[in-house]
């Protein structure tokens, strides 16, 4: 484990794909035979969620506690003596003297990185600014290889904010680790992927494409991964609306074009972006996706503490 | 066992007479003996309150974390992902799959019942819209048969909010269970019971009465079961002051009127329906009331997952 | 432990020197060896936050998870039944009846006294009005014996608010157990100590001195205590500014004037009261105080619960 051991999470990058399959390796076996015992008894998470988080707080909780740690921590930045006036900084020194291991979302790019740089012990970023939610990346990479094995091959499609949806721009970045077929980047042009995504992508190799519709490439697919626009990235409200309306994934769609064999992750929560009669098809792999965060952050946690 | 093994806690009809004196058997053994080791460690609670509780939610934290088990989850709806628009059904299937069992309180029926719908783990209601709290309704009984034996052939009032408030009808459902001698239904007319509950009691044989004054009853009752009236229930500003005043339980009218022996409860919290200056009398049975809670939650949690 | 046992912490004049120097070296021995087993598995804290607090809230959790124990509770008032009109007394005996200790934080004076009336478990005052502090004054004393052996013959300032501020007044209560050789309250004409901690300190033979510069007693400290002047407190902006500009204790002050072995400490959240490029010198001993909260907090509930 020693790869792991004591390691800040800050960016998918940071990882080899060596690095990764050994996680998921160990997640395999958390997800097939369960945990012996307490391994982590007596040891402290501090959750630092400067910004609301449900799924991925309550995994982090969840998994901790099924290995006999506690959590402490707060999950609005109201909450916090941060409302008084105090610095991120010190903040983190005052978590760090509390406990074993940070976990830490922001809204902030680099809030992680800077935790890292200030605490003594491990931090994990559970997200923070518009790119980096390593956990969630690691979490979309094994979905993939329990459901087909492997990432290597396919042909994956990334659709909908690909500028300021950190779940997605972290997939992009988690896959520059393998060799997929052909990626497609889908996307409004206001909602590309970052020119520094792109770079990095090309940099490592990955073959990927932008293409602005869903319908010329579906029936390439073998993974879909759906994010969420916000309403508020699209000023114009009937701009916000088309362009909803033409990145929706329906029921039609899917039957009509896609290979009976698609499967379609989403970060959750979603709230239309998908047809919810999608909910309940063998396409629909986003609740084994959210499932699978407690087996991946169970790992994870035991890599970094055990 | 086997009655309440895996299973859901949705409403008090659900369960029999039968169930109840059994979970009762459990909750004195719990009461009086404690709990040896911690029969639930490992296991976790997902808290989903979609309405702010402070009672009901540290009672069952409590059980649970006495009984070596953990929880997670959220206390009010502002802090979790349905805020971004996330479905009921989906924050629900996220908890299920974190957890081994879901503890849910919403402003609208039939949520609970939803969720255990969509839950495979056991989903106890914490109380769901207007008619049922089925934990509530079961500590209200279980303090009956502490303090007098059982309810039957007992005089019960239950005064207050009848149609709103979900204590008081689900109080009144469980009474369906038992013979009392005589239930009166003590309200002001516009927050009379409402039909359903009215129709269930006399299907079921409980032998009830509506009145308007607790004056002309309280000589009667051996138990007395205060709710609160809520402002925004009645919206004339002069009526509810009116309303509130003759429904205020006071020292002078109890120590003039009712029986010695008469106990009174309150889910509480209360506000100003009740003299305070009963609280120190022996009349006062609703701290009693609360404490049971533990015991009661302790035993229910055992009976469902240990 | 006969000291401890089963005690309520309400104000620090409660304790004798020899209470806390017993408490100090049961800290001592937690900070150096660490804690064996789980002594308070079982057990359960109620957090009673009124008012929000990170640091104290957060360091109690840590010590009693730490030693195997577990907390509920609540961290603000709107999430709590005190919001639907619930009385603080009724609050408190719930908690009393859930838990076996409970910690609370309140904006009025004599909150945390009244709670320990009420409560038949001990009870812990984590800062209540304007006043008592007692487990930070215990804190702030462990410090300077942790940093320079013990209080006697040391030369203190205390700065900044030192009306409103809790943490500054039961500094100058815990500091009449000891023999400081001087004591400097230091603070604007507006926010000097309160006539009933002058008076206590005189009776109790305090030999302090109020000044309003810290720059004419700078060079005679040992320990430098620095409190935040809230903005508030000050309705005249103008008047603010020119007070908080010259309360701020800056580098070039220290090094120009102080004594090479001053300490400063501060209860923390610090805002800009402390020039930033202080807190890497050897002057800063306000982050070691942070941590050995832990150890302090830990070896209090030993003391009061084991």
């Amino acid at each position: 484990m020693s790869g792991f051991k004591g390691r800040d999470v800050i960016s998918i990058l940071d990882f080899t794909r060596g690095d990764l399959e050994e996680l998921f390796d160990l997640a395999d076996e958390v997800r097939l035979k369960g945990v012996k015992g307490r391994p982590l008894e007596g040891r402290i998470m501090a959750l630092a969620f400067f910004e609301p988080s449900t799924r991925t707080r309550l995994s982090f909780e969840a998994a901790m506690k099924r290995l006999g740690g506690e959590t402490i921590g707060f999950t609005s930045e109201e909450a916090t003596s941060v409302a008084k006036g105090e610095s991120f900084v010190d903040t983190i020194r005052m978590l760090d003297s509390y406990s074993d291991i940070i976990v830490v979302r922001h809204r902030y790019d680099g809030a992680a990185r800077l935790a890292a740089e200030v605490a003594e012990n491990p931090v994990i970023n559970a997200g923070d600014g518009k790119q980096h939610h390593p956990t969630q990346a690691m979490l979309d990479i094994y979905t993939i290889r329990v459901l087909e094995g492997g990432v290597d091959g396919l042909t994956i499609g990334v659709l909908g904010d690909l500028k300021y949806g950190r779940a997605a721009s972290s997939f992009i970045l988690a896959l520059t680790h393998y060799k997929p077929k052909q990626v497609y980047l889908i996307s409004p042009p206001q909602l590309r992927a970052r020119r520094e995504v792109l770079e990095e992508a090309r940099n490592r190799g990955l073959n990927y494409r932008e293409v602005e519709n869903l319908e010329d490439v579906i029936h390439e697919l073998d993974i879909l991964y759906v994010t969420r626009i916000q309403k508020e990235r699209i000023p114009d409200p009937e701009e916000y609306e088309r362009v909803k309306g033409s990145y929706r994934v329906t029921l039609e769609m899917i039957e009509r074009k896609a290979k009976k064999s698609l499967k379609i992750l989403h970060p959750l929560p979603k709230v239309d972006e998908i047809d919810p009669r999608v909910d309940t098809t063998h396409y629909a792999a986003y609740y084994t996706q959210a499932k699978l965060g407690i087996p991946l952050r169970t790992a994870l946690l035991l890599k970094i503490l055990a």
